[in-house]
């Protein structure tokens, strides 16, 4: 199964990072992007079938490897849910 | 309108990054993390209200800007419209 770890600065945190690629495509005529923040993105294979598992495993990582705490925040999303085509809704 | 960019290295590309925070993760017994990959995460924030519009101003800024076409692909979800749209296999 596959988790997606999104890491985030918190709103309150300053993003020196984003604010300049806002920069740059304000300068490069992209006028309509108001404002960008910059995160991390991790993609988890784990070695379980359970949902249940590799969310608490995921959200273990991320708070205690993944991301700080202090100034940042992070969102778990389950992939693999039986890509088996068929019907979707088997919530499984 | 917010859109999200997340940028990952193509599946053929060796990400060292995303290889040695599974290794520090096994060290750490998460025995269970069979492989990790690193990628970047944007969000940006438009002025439009267009769905298409955000959706091909935020495509452009990710193949023009925020990734290396050559060893990096990217995917792009809006906000602001329930994201029901998580499904993989848009733009990888």
């Amino acid at each position: 199964m596959k988790a997606r770890v999104f890491v985030t600065l918190k709103p309150s945190v300053f993003d020196p990072q984003g604010h300049t690629i806002g920069e740059a495509l304000q300068s490069l005529g992209y006028d309509t992007v108001a404002d960008v923040r910059q995160g991390k993105y991790f993609e988890l294979d784990l070695r379980t079938t359970s949902a249940a598992d590799a969310e608490a495993l995921a959200r273990d990582v991320a708070s205690r490897v993944l991301a700080n705490p202090v100034i940042e925040s992070f969102r778990v999303e389950l992939l693999d849910q039986a890509p088996a085509a068929a019907a979707p809704g088997g919530g499984r």
